[in-house]
């Protein structure tokens, strides 16, 4: 019964050292908060079309060949391909033309996918255009990133 | 030695049983294939259509006030929201013309969350439409459902 009371001992010890060790992880670790983490991505891409820095939008994405984006011309496969429609619809700041989110809501769909459901508008010289987008999120050891989407038109958004 | 050797006959029948019982277990139970599933799913949605069945159509999505349809006029709330706009947009089988899906792809992201998208086409009497959609189905107990559809027109799809 010594050796017994032994386990008990070493079984408290554990329970107490990992409950400190969980205090100190750094809050940016894999374990953030979905939504928070999901939200950030979405903040830095909006700056970062605002800035024209197409190619600081496109880090949201996953850089991946099975990244796929559905919208006017059908679906575009791979990250290459979303960075070249990127490139060629919006070649400078003028097409660019200045970004605004809305409405963001975000729905996690298990432990490492989330869904994203919001409005876009984009306030340019020539007109402006706006409508609505669906992105799906995955978490990847590298962090959480956009999978797949599908922006759409809206007329008089 | 003897009380040991015990456990191992009932590990060893213990796991015959279970492979024996697996084998047993209906198909159509909560832990078919999701993709085989959720097929069969849009192949129902695709033949009610083409019966000028609406409501069996319907039968896809989530019955809940948290569906939601991302589309040509925003986001669109709940699961009458998604059944007055098809009752409405689509009143008759002309206007309802003939569907077909074609290029599905399903990912799964998760136990209980997949991701379907493809391409929609509408034969109608005053003209061809079509374009893609992105599907987001949920398992729940009575089976997989649409959670999030977004569907966009592409031009001369």
């Amino acid at each position: 019964m010594k050796g017994l009371s032994w386990i008990w001992v070493f079984l408290a010890l554990g329970t107490a050292s990992s409950t400190i060790l969980a205090g100190r992880r750094p809050i940016n670790d894999q374990k953030a908060d979905p939504e928070a983490s999901v939200r950030a991505i979405l903040a830095a891409q909006h700056n970062a079309w605002n800035e024209g820095n197409v190619e600081a939008f496109l880090l949201g994405y996953w850089r991946s060949e099975s990244l796929t984006f559905s919208g006017s011309h059908g679906i575009t496969r791979g990250f290459s391909g979303v960075q070249e429609r990127y490139r060629t619809s919006y070649p400078d700041r003028q097409a660019m033309g200045k970004l605004d989110f809305s409405g963001l809501e975000v729905r996690t769909l298990g432990p490492d996918a989330a869904l994203v459901l919001g409005h876009w508008h984009l306030a340019r010289e020539k007109g402006d255009i706006g409508g609505v987008f669906s992105l799906v999120f995955q978490r990847f050891p590298e962090g959480w990133r956009i999978i797949h989407d599908h922006t759409s038109v809206v007329a008089r958004n």
